[in-house]
């Protein structure tokens, strides 16, 4: 049989747009997908699950209401469930998102950033 | 509050064993491993999980018994629960693994190489 590998870099090659993950692996009920970020995002949580972010390119940060943690490229962090956060950034940021399938952009806060849940590249 | 991010390079520099994960996160019911390959793993599978390898520097080949796939720096693969398979690296290569906590590293094989499923770095 023939497997494949999934590269970061050629799937990130592949869609410009901010703010809108792409799915690029599915491991159990877990999607692992690519994002594009740069600006402000809405303030928003996640009720029921944590939420990796890992920086592959450029930096980001994300505030929290008492406090906030930038990220470099090969920086990653957990946001624990349910707590409130805004993702940003300054410049363009490249960054693989870990979570479980089905999980909304902007959780609980909606709006127009809201993205499509289920877009594979 | 003071949020810290993890740097994969500091947290790669505090070991150098090789096929010893070391945890440096948990998102809900996951590790989030780091580990040192180099030559022959065992041939294993995990009958309850699939198993997300990401390759941080080097390479890596994953064996199937129908295959095989090479894994480069920044390239991903998820192998699928159940799947017999075993890792190897020609030089030494360093990854992320990502799997449910409590996962063991030689799956149902057992032996010399299984390594202890819970230290933190």
């Amino acid at each position: 049989m023939t497997y494949s590998t999934i590269n970061l870099q050629d799937k990130l090659n592949k869609f410009s747009e901010h703010w809108s993950p792409k799915i690029i692996a599915r491991m159990n009920d877990y999607h692992f997908k690519l994002v594009k970020i740069q600006g402000d995002f809405v303030w928003h949580s996640h009720a029921e699950t944590d939420e990796v972010f890992i920086v592959l390119e450029g930096e980001m940060r994300i505030e929290f209401r008492d406090g906030k943690v930038d990220l470099h490229a090969n920086e990653m962090f957990v946001v624990p469930k349910g707590i409130e956060h805004r993702p940003y950034a300054g410049q363009e940021c490249k960054i693989l998102l870990i979570e479980p399938a089905g999980t909304v952009n902007t959780g609980n806060a909606g709006g127009e950033l809201t993205a499509d849940n289920d877009t594979w590249i």
